[in-house]
Order: structure tokens, then sequence, then C-alpha cells
């Protein structure tokens, strides 16, 4: 896209904004956040919410919003920066290219800042200044009150479908995705550690001048569900989890996850199971469409594991009733996914105010609390599905749980799988007219396809 | 090193540091900082302060230290956090292995809290808690007074030079970080951009499960000091400045600097320079000795390239007159290195207590303005060595300086150089009994010997 059409796009969110927030309200890009000591940072991420309307990660910047208008507050650097850091892109280019209204410096977003609503960033030093500045204490992200929870929910309703600038970007991060996953795979038969995969797929996310939109999984021990620890050695007969994704250049992220044996081939145990995780996911994709509820697709995924884990004979009973009961979430104990975007769990530290609709609340339920999306489908969602099969031993060992559900699994069964300790195959999907459509479908998914990028 | 003998040196640490200060004294581990939203994390790294005296990375933990005697606190992980995150450490096997006199869980820390001293640390979460605990609100960590000041000054005594263990651990970085630069000599011929090399050389370092000390700098545009961008296309006849080290998994940093042909040899301007800045850094190395004064080396390094850019008929007149006027730092506007240790800038998060010797301070001289050492050197203090030549628009356009510098430099025999855009050669040096020991000294560094590492 060129550089009038992404100012199009911008002007098009801001308005779409007013509709449905008429105040003023200041969005700040936020600050580096420190490592070990003041100067050595994290690599710096613009606030997701700035983002969304600025489309460049500037540090320290705001804008101020109201009726469609956006005037830009930053500094340009001076000499020192220069030499220390190189030329950066000076304000009056900055408010051009995002066909800003207006442009100042930011000592004068004081005489702006009156009954301004905001949303809170993650660093501190900007999280005092908004508060200086504003005159207020302000509440956690997730706690919103006034017209800082107003503006929360408005700002909900503009990024919870995207436009064609957004899904563009999140494509181009699914594609380096892909290419990353297959270079772990390719790794996968020379590799010492699981550190040898995540290295050989992080170095293409970062040959194509991109970081990961979070931090990777890349483990042998896929039944902790956010591992990140990557020492284990790769042994044959093992399954590695990758959960792995880019995040393009203006923030937007992808996030996916495939599962493959360090061998090369899937045993028949190791087969058995990923074919019902794949017919879980497929199963949901088929089915997502807008009006869908997403709710209905983690149950659909629910009972599609249920179903062949009976069939395996691992489970007995009735799929349903086995759902009903959370005996299925055992071995599948979160969500089958969540809302895409900007942020990987898109509009997170906002709470459930994206991810729930409102009214809904989360449910208590150990199978359904998890749960980060519960919303009927719209067009132009992008969503995550990503069932999983996992054999955790705090969750099947647990005595209460134990007895509870001595009844539903048979144990011995289950023994015979223990190559199996975590499965998840995860794609982005974008909600269309009709249906659905996979953003990262290029990627193997087929066991058969799978062992192919393994040789 | 075993376990015991791991003990053993903290003990002798935490020893050191009662000869100092008398008080107690409780330091933080910290937490992780929030990326882009609450759940979406930069990678955990603990406080410096507290590694120093743990050796392990423990998120959320605490320790108090009085009389050489050290306290754990820290809080056994629940139920979901192993469904999430793995089994961690438990406290007492922390307590065991780390030769801990008593452990308890957090929240028993505030009965120990009274008038202890304390280092603030990075994260906003933990600084909160430090200020609860101690009821009173802390200075910044370069801005301490009474007895956190007075504990900052004790544990720059214990910091300042390095056991056996420290060294060795840094040494297994700089093994890391030499492979990290080979591979990055390697990609270069095959190399589409900056990028590419980049990934070549991270990719070895999480490959080896370690992460970066600092935030990698890769670059063709190696005037720009800090550069953070690699986006640039590898065109033949530039320099690759590559500023890359890996970090121990116990927390010592390595910090090395290599520059190399983007074509595959020097020019014979490249070459020029960079033997000129490799004289002044051999110059330095050679100097180095308990006693001598780090700032004797920088102005050494100083005069060594400013006689270099004499013969050369850049720089006009005496080598030493020069250096008087800081000339040089046209060309080399920074110090010539600095302290080594857990952090990339040892204790910098201290401001200059650690650089800087009782008594002195900071010259606003342009030539001495950015020097981060000025000490005499001692047996065991880390070092890093790093004389550099550039060519930065903003230092050389400037009109105030281009006045004042009129009859030093010739701007015609200049502009000859103009493929020589910056060249920075950095090892890490331990200081020895009698001289220096380079503890990157296995990473080639003559032309000819970098020149065989691009074929």
């Amino acid at each position: 896209m060129n550089r009038s059409e992404i100012a199009h796009v911008l002007k098009q969110r801001r308005e779409k904004l007013a509709l449905h927030f008429s105040g003023p309200s200041i969005l700040w890009s936020g600050n580096e956040s420190p490592r070990n000591f003041p100067a050595n940072k994290f690599p710096f991420r613009a606030s997701s919410h700035f983002l969304f309307f600025v489309g460049q990660s500037l540090p320290n910047a705001a804008i101020h919003l109201q009726a469609g208008k956006l005037i830009l507050f930053m500094d340009d650097a001076d000499e020192n920066d220069a030499l220390w850091h190189g030329s950066s892109p000076r304000r009056q280019e900055v408010a051009i290219q995002i066909g800003a209204e207006g442009e100042y410096p930011l000592n004068e977003l004081e005489q702006w800042s009156k009954e301004a609503a905001t949303i809170p960033v993650q660093d501190f030093i900007t999280q005092q200044h908004q508060e200086n500045l504003l005159q207020r204490q302000l509440n956690k992200a997730n706690e919103l009150y006034g017209c800082d929870h107003q503006l929360a929910k408005a700002i909900v309703k503009v990024r919870l479908t995207h436009d064609h600038c957004s899904i563009s970007s999140i494509q181009n991060a699914a594609e380096v995705t892909i290419q990353a996953h297959l270079a772990g795979m390719a790794a996968t038969p020379r590799a010492q550690t699981e550190a040898d995969i995540r290295a050989a797929m992080e170095a293409v996310i970062t040959s194509h001048d991109l970081t990961c939109a979070y931090n990777s999984i890349v483990t042998v021990q896929g039944d902790v569900l956010h591992n990140q620890s990557y020492h284990r050695p790769i042994k044959n007969g093992e399954l590695l989890l990758a959960d792995v994704g880019a995040e393009a250049k203006n923030g937007w992220a992808s996030d996916v996850t495939r599962t493959w044996p360090t061998s090369g081939s899937f045993s028949s145990t190791q087969r058995d199971i990923y074919d019902i995780v794949l017919a879980a996911h497929n199963t949901c994709i088929e089915k997502a469409a807008p009006g869908i509820e997403y709710k209905d697709l983690h149950l659909l995924a629910a009972i599609t594991l249920a179903k062949g884990l009976v069939s395996l004979g691992i489970l007995k009973g009735n799929a349903e009733t086995l759902v009903e009961q959370d005996a299925h979430a055992l071995f599948f104990p979160h969500g089958v996914g969540h809302l895409l975007g900007l942020d990987v769990h898109d509009m997170e530290d906002l709470g459930d105010l994206a991810g729930y609709a409102p009214g809904r609340q989360r449910c208590d339920r150990f199978g359904l609390s998890f749960l980060r999306l519960n919303r009927p489908l719209q067009k132009g969602m992008i969503v995550t599905i990503e069932p999983g099969f996992y054999q955790v031993p705090a969750l099947l060992e647990n005595p209460d749980r134990k007895t509870k559900y001595q009844d539903c699994i048979n144990w011995e069964t289950l023994a015979k799988f223990k190559d199996v300790n975590g499965i998840r195959i995860e794609n982005d999907v974008l909600i269309t007219d009709t249906g659905s459509s996979i953003l990262t479908a290029e990627l193997p998914i087929m066991p058969s396809e799978i062992e192919a990028c393994l040789q």
C-alpha cells in the first residue's frame, strides 16, 4: 500500500471511532522499558491503541483524537540523538504521512488535555506522564471507568473487525511465520536441543527484520502450555510443539502452532491423537462464519476431541455428556482461540471488554474459564483456532480430579499414549462474508505433509 | 563449577559486602515488564544486584543480607502456574543451592524490612513493592542517598573486580559471542540485508539457549553509534559494523565489536583507517595493567588515532595538541570503553558511582564527556577496549565545529575516505596481576584473518 492509501485508512479508522465516542481522547505511544539498567532497554514497541491510529511505532509521541481529527504531538530529535541513534522521522513529515490535521511539540499537549479520555500504556514513565497531564489517577486498563471506559468500548468496536490494511499486514506477518515454521521443521533432523530449532525459526523472523509477536514456545514438553525454556535435548520419539509468530513492521501479529515428530515420522499413537486434534481444528474452521458463536466453536472442538478420545478408548461414555462434565478439559484445558490483531491476544489489556460480548462474563467452569473469546463472529474478525491435547501431570494427577473423573478415563489405555505429551494445531482465521479463510493455510498441517518437511 | 563451589563463591560475595556495609539490606529480583499488553511480557531478567548474590534469575524473589548471611524470600508456584509455565524450582531447593541461611515466603519479608537499605529495580510493580515495604519513597538508582547510597557504594566495591566464578561466566558468554561473530562473517557473502547478518549472529546465541546482553548493532551505517535498524541492503564496498554480545545463563555479559568489508576484502582506504583503529586498540591493551588510569588509556587511544590520521593527511598538526583540542573526537566521539560485568555497562544504573573513582566527575569537554570509566585499573576488573573511527554527518557538518576545527582537518584528503563511515574494534579485557588478558582473543582481528572468514 502506498502512503496516501495508508493515510486514507488511518483517517477512516478515526472517523469510525468518532461514531462511537464523541469526546476528546489522547493516546500515547509509550517509551522503552529498561531491562537490567536504564540505558539497556527492551526494543521499543508502541502501544497498540496508538499504533492502530498512527501505523508507525514512534517512541514518546501522543495523538489527540476528536470528531475524526488527529493532532500529532512529538518532539524532533536533537543532535546528540542523531549521533547515537541516527536520523529519525521529523514530526512534520510524520504528520503528512498519517494525514494528521495538526502537529505540535509535546509541551503543547497540556492545553489539549482538558477532559480527554485515555487508555494507560504499559511503561511506567509514560503512565506517570499521562496521570500528570490529565491530573487524575488512571486505573489499570482492565478496570477503566468513566470516559476512559467509554473510550475503551468505542476502540473495541473499531478494532474488533479489520480493514484491508490490517488484513494485509497480518498476512505479511503470517507469510514470514510460515517460513519460520518450515525452517524449524527443516532444522529438526540435525537439532541437538529445542534451542537449535527455536534459533532456526527466529532467524527467519529476524532476517525479515521483524520481531516475534510473543515469546516463542518451542518445546518437546508441550504439556506446559506456555513453556519458555529451550534447553531440552531433541530425542527421537518425541513431539516438538512450536508456537511461534512474527509481528509485522507496523505491529500486526500472527500466531501459529504446529506439532511435529522429532524422529521425522509420527508414531501410531502420536498420529491417532494428531488426527483427532486436526479434526477438531478442521470442524471449527468449517463452521466459522458471521453470526456463529465463538463459544460454540470451542464446544464443537471439545466434543470432537471427546468423540475421538472415546473412539480410542481413552475416554468412556458419551462425548456430549463428557464435555458437559468438563472431562475433555483434562486434556484440553484452554480455550480454542482468541482475537488476533495488533496484540496476539487482541486488546487483552482491556480485560474481557473485547473478548466478551456486552453482558457476558467468564464462566468459572473448569472447561470454560480459559475461554478468551465469547462473542458472535463478525465479518472481518481475525481469530485463532487452536485446539490441543495435553497430558499435564498437574491436572491428571490431581487427587480431586482423579476421583471426579475416575469413571470417565480408561487409565490403562491412556498409558499407551505416553509419547503424546502435547499437541496443538493453530491457524489464523479471517471471518469472511459467508465463512472463513485461513491466513496461514500455506503451512503444512496434514501429517504426511509435515513428515515430508522433516526429511 | 559444581553447586557447592557456586554456593561457596556466593557466600564469599556476601561476606565481602559485609566488610563494607554493616546494616541490613534487601535486594529484589524484579518482575517481567509488559510489552504491548500485560500478559505479553519481555523475557524476565533479574536485577543485576540480586543476581550477583544469588546467581539465578528467580522472578519475584528477594534476599535479606546482613553480616554475610542471606535469607531468601520467594513463594512456591501454585498448580495453575505449573499448568502454564511448568515446574519451577522450589524455595527450599534454591535455598540449599545458594547456601542461604534461611528461607521464607514473601509475606514474611515485611518483618525483616526495618531500616533495610535497598537499590531500586527496573520494573514498576516491584519498585512499588519496595516502597510499600520500606515505607519510604526511593530515589532513582543514580541519585541514591542515605543508607541506600552507602549500600550502593559497598556493592560497587564488591562488584568492581571479579572472582573466578564471574570470570568463567563471562568467558562462557565470550565463547558464544565469538561463534556469533564468525557466523556473521560467514553469512556476509550471501546476505541481502543487515537483518540477514544479524539473524545469523543471533541464531548462534539463541541456539546456545542464551540471550543477547544488549540490542545488537549490525549495520553498514556504523557512524550511527547505537544504530538499531537493520533494513539496509548489503552492497559491495561498504563496511559492516557488528556490536553483538551474548549474556551467560547467570547474567554475565560479553560485548564485542568487529568491522568487516561487505565485499570480502578491505579497500585500501578502509584498510588504512582499520589499521589505525587497530593500533589504538592494541596499544591500550599493551598498556592496561593494575594501577594504570583508564582515562590515560582513553587518551592513548585518542593520540594513537590522531597520529594515524595525521600520517594519512586527514588531520593536520601535532597529535598531542590535536587531542588537547578534542579534534580527534570529531572522529572518535565516545569513550574507549567501560566496565563489563552483569550489566554490559556494569553498574551504570548507579550513575557514575562505579565508573568514576570517588571525587571524580564527568568532564564536559567534547572529547571526554562520554568517557564512562575513570578509575585506576585493578587486578580482576573486566573492561572493554573499543576505539573507533566514524564520519558522523551531525558532527562533521556542524557549523560551529567546522569553524573551530577548520585548520585541523584536510577536507580534501578526508573526502578520499568516504567509504569508511564507521569502524569499531572491541574486545573484553581482564586486568591481571601484571597486565591484561583478552577474553575474546580467539576472534579474528587482523584484516587478513577477517578477510579469510568472509570467503
